[in-house]
């Protein structure tokens, strides 16, 4: 076809973790296995559907403002998208040019490069070390991209970077920097100290995984005032529906529930990580809601067996990746499943050599 | 600010209509007056919460079952977009380069030179005729356009475009046409079967205006599956959040409630129109939910005379717009109301005359 653009037609688009329609433990793509907030359903039983026949609030104003409080500041230094994914679109049109570069790590998130050739941009891959972590000449192979996408945590690999290091790179960058921080609320360390200390940083967060809330779509960018108004006139006009900011603002506020949830992840990572070392994993240090785990036998054979026996697994395969599975922590009873037949694969495996 | 593209600096963001907090009669954003279905009410009622923590389902497959069916398609014929917007984002990502030319109509939606602006896209403004009906030279202004946008009914004009005639522009315009048909609904007739005979139509449509349901943001291009294989690369992975999935998929497929309401409207619209002529306004044809009507007096001055009788209404402070104001079609109830002040205000000005 003739009036489709080159770079449209030459790509393959982004392949999404499957969401399978049998009963299966679902452990492919970070969800939460946790229900929402008691919040977020009080919000949804008050809620007047009959208001669905007005436009939603274009800036998402109660909902900005929610996420705001958490840094202790105004709705002014956020922007909310349709998902974090929403905002990545939003940061690489507001600062790169067709033919600019974009500076990303590898392995990483796999939307980057998708979002890079949608718009042209030339990308920079920039290989961490051997044990995931970032080469001492990141700022260097990152040139003059005119956006960095630092992942921390990082995925697939699980680990996030010392906050020091990623300081001094926001500080020696001359470009903007967006710290992909989806999985941030699991971690013990995170960049939002950042953003007040540099006009370049841009933080991006999500609902979908941290506030089990991956069926609303949404996220949000924290950063100065200076950039968010930038963004504010790239997004969709009306980039987020009624319900999503409602239910988003709900699940925001709700900081106990949240904080319950995560620690409840937490423990159950500690604890399969604890089994899955036993087993003969090698498990990178996680500080997300999923493991990252090196597997003791053919990475991708023991995913399909797990498949076969109901459990859905991540498999990445390239060549950094091609060793490892990514588990999503699933609930306490879910893992117990997962490690008794991952226990029985790998034994068996062991058997037979 | 080093690190933003110039373009986005220099720009000025799309203003879209007012949403008031107080209370009024709002006739300025074309939404419809009625409540959606009650089929949608049910879905939310029967609609299991918990399952929100994890991701819509990427490609929207049921909801865009439902909106093939109306065209006697499957779901290959249909892009699901967040908002009809997000197709036009699409569209134009999928089609034009940056430096590459989008046609316009003028006056048209106000959106479109922002997108087109957004992408680097030179903007070509064909301009209607005095009547606002297309000139006989529009595939010649169009020129080597990437993408021609016809929008039809036409926002703010109100006025449909003859079948015949965006026929024969399909047919001899080489590069991608969109006819965005949000309004289509309301009108005597469409071009959804201009799909079927060319491969470079896409028509855009929107459950925001005519199933009532502007605040869960669902839209949908209609376009050979060609086309469709190349919106789905460049669109969000995750653009339609779960319950938008399920409210719309469920207002779709209630097609007696939609042709009622549509029903309702129009008779409405034609009762105002007739009320609006005796009282000196020369409204255009409309084909849509809203009357385009140039005013007897000074048309900023009645729309804001409206404003503090708490009725809002759209005006267009433009050289073609700048004596109409454009006037949503509400309830009976509120466009009685909306008569009773019009009069009492053109009357005065009579007097004052």
């Amino acid at each position: 076809m003739g009036f489709i653009r080159e770079t449209v037609e030459n790509m393959q688009g982004y392949v999404p973790g499957e969401q399978p329609t049998e009963k299966l433990i679902k452990l492919n793509t970070n969800e939460n296995p946790y229900p929402p907030s008691p919040a977020v359903f009080e919000s949804m039983a008050n809620f007047d559907m009959a208001s669905l026949n007005k436009y939603p609030h274009p800036m998402s104003d109660a909902a900005r403002d929610a996420a705001a409080a958490l840094f202790g500041k105004d709705k002014n230094w956020i922007c909310a998208g349709n998902g974090s994914d929403d905002i990545l679109t939003i940061a690489i049109r507001t600062c790169v040019n067709a033919g600019e570069k974009i500076a990303v790590l590898d392995p990483t998130y796999s939307l980057y490069p998708v979002l890079a050739e949608i718009q042209d941009a030339q990308l920079i891959e920039i290989s961490t070390n051997d044990d995931f972590s970032l080469p001492l000449n990141l700022i260097e192979q990152a040139g003059d991209a005119k956006l960095l996408i630092l992942t921390s945590p990082n995925a697939p690999t699980s680990n996030a970077f010392p906050l020091d290091v990623i300081d001094a790179i926001c500080a020696n960058f001359k470009n903007a920097v967006l710290i992909d921080e989806a999985y941030a609320d699991f971690s013990s360390t995170n960049c939002s100290s950042l953003v007040d200390k540099y006009d370049n940083v841009i933080i991006s967060r999500t609902v979908s995984k941290s506030y089990s809330l991956a069926g609303i779509r949404f996220g949000y960018a924290y950063a100065q005032p200076a950039i968010i108004e930038q963004f504010m006139k790239v997004k969709d006009s009306y980039n987020i529906n009624t319900l999503t900011q409602v239910l988003a603002e709900a699940a925001l506020k709700d900081q106990a529930y949240f904080q319950d949830c995560i620690s409840k992840i937490i423990n159950t990572r500690e604890f399969v990580i604890e089994k899955l070392n036993a087993l003969g994993f090698e498990t990178v240090q996680s500080e997300a809601n999923f493991i990252f785990a090196k597997v003791p036998c053919d990475a991708q054979a023991y995913m399909n067996e797990m498949r076969e026996n109901k459990i859905l697994l991540r498999y990445f395969n390239n060549e950094r990746c091609k060793e490892y599975v990514r588990i999503t922590i699933g609930t306490d009873e879910e893992m117990d499943t997962f490690l008794q037949v991952t226990e029985k694969l790998i034994n068996r495996q062991v058997n037979y050599e």
